[in-house]
């Protein structure tokens, strides 16, 4: 074998390494590489395969939901990314700045766009004017460049591909629905497809998008307690449409700014599949999202009639709409369920000489290394209830463990505490910065999303009457 | 009305301004519109859909022949672009450069792709070791960017969104039979899905790809009678595999050099499909990529029953598959019948009080402006017929409109007056580049692609024997 492809059983431990075993799952299963600019990744095709499959859950629902998608431009003059002042205050420090083109140097530098507010913004309002083009639904699928100090792979590196959904809507109340109407669609991919449990909710100040009024996160507990944040949606009010003059002639003759929401998601969600279903095997990925969802390995294959038998199930499972593989290479069974098992196929199938005189199959699942057998006549409909049997119960599984990890903190160390021991902290918070910026400092640990309920009474940081019980959580 | 949407009938004649009828055609139908950096523009809903509906059916051939997606990363060292002589000199001139990041001056300036060659084929060296991990066939859809001093709309703009397939065989006959397939591939899909003829072969030294050993392009005819090179196909031998170091051990154990090819087609394309079946209309988009196939407009809404009946036609349609969309709004039909036509859509229903009485409806095609009437009952079957009907029959013209324009020519003179009536122009051609730049000079004609037979005797430049019969047109 070559020496890339060799299979590599040395995955650092999980539990007392998880920075390393991350890295080594990403680069083994060859999802990714690092490119040659620092803090840039090449997106292998086995990756690059699951980004395809979230793409196409989140675009079929973006179109239901009303959207069309569009291409906006790469480049942004640096000018209007001054417009609105929190924004260039957030994305200033990290543009990647083009200062030369076709030979000469450019009379305006240019940025790579790090988020597209400024460039959509300043096309919309030359593409408004009345009520009646309202609202505006847009979303591109694109990549973004954020020029980031310390980057990992698919968590956070200077490019990045994403969704951006940017809307104009006459009302305040339409862009707020539009704003929790997103939040809601990226929390129900999580959930049904990516089997991924999240916490939404609204960001402090501190943490929201710059530029927004109020951010809403998505957040996701991760193996080791830490938090991704997975997707956001933002309500912008009017501060966009007043940097960018976006106004519209209401049905009563006046002129109004627009109010205006964007939201986004990215290649991000594949370090959060990665992070919350692994194991010490390798990746564990949920069915809806696999490259392959079953892997058939022939047992004793160069028994007659075996690779016949394999290929024919194989076209078989295709045929009922399962990505299905036949591993026939040279390589022994025992190789073939390490290697498939690091790469995180949801269902293996055995079929061997054996089987196929009692008319079986043998069918390993990933998600509990649960053996059982079906009738090979029904396969199609066994591995189909295998898959959405893993697919639940990775969510549940998940879930579960999300849940027996939040804990509650009346103190600064009881915060400290629950955040050691790889907790998300629910405690009480006066609102202001300096109690944020304490937590912060003592238990490395920031404001997450406010929690559903306000059941805290006391700040944890200061004491004084909780304005809002919030998650606290270390973070990506 | 706002401003934006008011239907403007007023498109440059077709006949004697065809530039200004591509811009006002293309900024009307709001495929489009120029963005704030000089160059770029912005792919507007309807013809991101477009381009969305020509993905699809690429992308599944790619599948469907072996290749996998990938991404790699947007900016590329200068140093990687001068490791191939020719291509540094053909791609150096047109490239942005990234000179500042995060903040700070960057040691190295990076390019913004143009091409992706020097940044894959350094990945390529990375992951291939063995015989057994040839070839290598990947594909990624992404946005690049090539200077332009003269830009124009899909054309021809500083940034564009494209596909680059870069492949790697262990031998010169597998990679050209890639380079071919996949030319081929662009064939079809030009001929079945974009209804748009073209003529395919190989192009001369002077418009080859820079670094590549030979180019195959596939060429189609505008309206006016100029060419649109609307894909190209790069055998690259081992120029690139040498430059980047691109090695594999062989069966029998020698280190060799792969053989690369690469092959792209871009958002130039839905400039060529404008091109090809526009009218003094406006748009007309063939129905297999067409974002609206279909649309009805009733008849006498506020009659009852109407806007009802409409509605479940509407349901019906998109049932069977047909893209269509209801036109509900308060414009008159006539006003509607011709916004509609101007956005190309295939087939319009009319559908009013005395068609719902007889149980019929009405089927405008876009293509011939036949009206013909079907039965209400039956409409889905009607709708789908008449849509491969408008398919075959816009490939059917566009190809006797080719045929009949390409004439032979035996001088300069014969030469300059076919290109001069917009025709393509078959001619001999000594294979120097002294005749080549002289008929560029004297006709502002270009080699297209080779002939597919060598019929010409003479070179139609300098009158010596003819090596290749050339197609000489004036191109985008």
């Amino acid at each position: 074998m070559a020496k890339e492809n060799e299979f590599v059983s040395q995955i650092a431990d999980i539990e007392t390494d998880f920075p390393q075993w991350y890295t080594d799952v990403v680069l083994k299963t060859k999802l990714v590489d690092y490119g040659p600019v620092r803090g840039t990744m090449v997106i292998r095709p086995y990756g690059y395969a699951i980004w395809e499959n979230i793409q196409r859950e989140l675009d079929k629902r973006f179109k239901e939901t009303g959207h069309e998608n569009a291409y906006f431009p790469l480049l942004i003059p640096m000018s209007f990314m001054t417009k609105e002042a929190e924004h260039v205050e957030g994305f200033a420090p990290e543009v990647a700045v083009v200062t030369h083109a076709g030979g000469e140097k450019l009379a305006e530098p240019l940025c790579i766009r790090p988020t597209s507010e400024t460039i959509i913004g300043t096309m919309y309002a030359k593409w408004i004017q009345s009520y009646r083009d309202l609202p505006v639904l847009m979303n591109q699928w694109c990549n973004v460049m954020r020029w980031e100090k310390t980057t990992r792979p698919f968590l956070r590196t200077s490019e990045f591909l994403w969704q951006e959904g940017h809307t104009v809507h006459a009302t305040e109340e339409e862009a707020m629905e539009e704003t929790m109407k997103m939040l809601s669609v990226y929390e129900e991919v999580a959930r049904t497809c990516l089997a991924m449990p999240v916490l939404t909710g609204r960001k402090t100040e501190k943490e929201k998008f710059a530029g927004a009024v109020a951010t809403y996160g998505m957040e996701a507990m991760m193996h080791d307690g830490k938090s991704l944040q997975a997707g956001t949606s933002h309500y912008l009010g009017q501060n966009f449409s007043k940097a960018f003059n976006i106004q519209f002639s209401d049905k009563d003759g006046a002129l109004k700014y627009g109010y205006t929401t964007s939201w986004g998601v990215s290649t991000r969600l594949i370090g959060g599949i990665i992070m919350t279903h692994g194991d010490q095997r390798g990746l564990v990925l949920p069915p809806v999202i696999a490259p392959v969802q079953a892997v058939i390995v022939p047992i004793a294959s160069k028994k007659p009639g075996v690779l016949e038998a394999c290929r024919a199930l194989k076209g078989r499972l295709a045929e009922a709409g399962v990505r299905v593989t036949l591993d026939d290479s040279d390589n022994s069974p025992g190789w073939k369920f390490n290697e498939w098992e690091m790469k995180g196929v949801p269902v293996r199938i055995e079929l061997g000489p054996r089987d196929l005189e009692a008319g079986k199959l043998l069918l390993a699942r990933r998600d509990t290394h649960e053996k059982s057998e079906a009738s090979l006549e029904c396969a199609e409909a066994a591995v189909a209830a295998l898959l959405d049997d893993v697919q639940q119960n990775l969510y549940l599984r998940a879930k579960a463990r999300m849940e027996s990890r939040i804990v509650s903190a009346e103190t600064l160390d009881e915060l400290l505490d629950g955040v050691n021991q790889g907790n998300f902290v629910r405690a009480g918070w006066c609102g202001c910065r300096a109690c944020e910026d304490k937590v912060k400092e003592f238990a490395q640990a920031t404001a997450r999303v406010f929690a559903k309920e306000d059941t805290a009474e006391r700040c944890v940081a200061c004491g004084k009457k909780s304005a809002h019980t919030v998650i606290f959580a270390r973070a990506y």
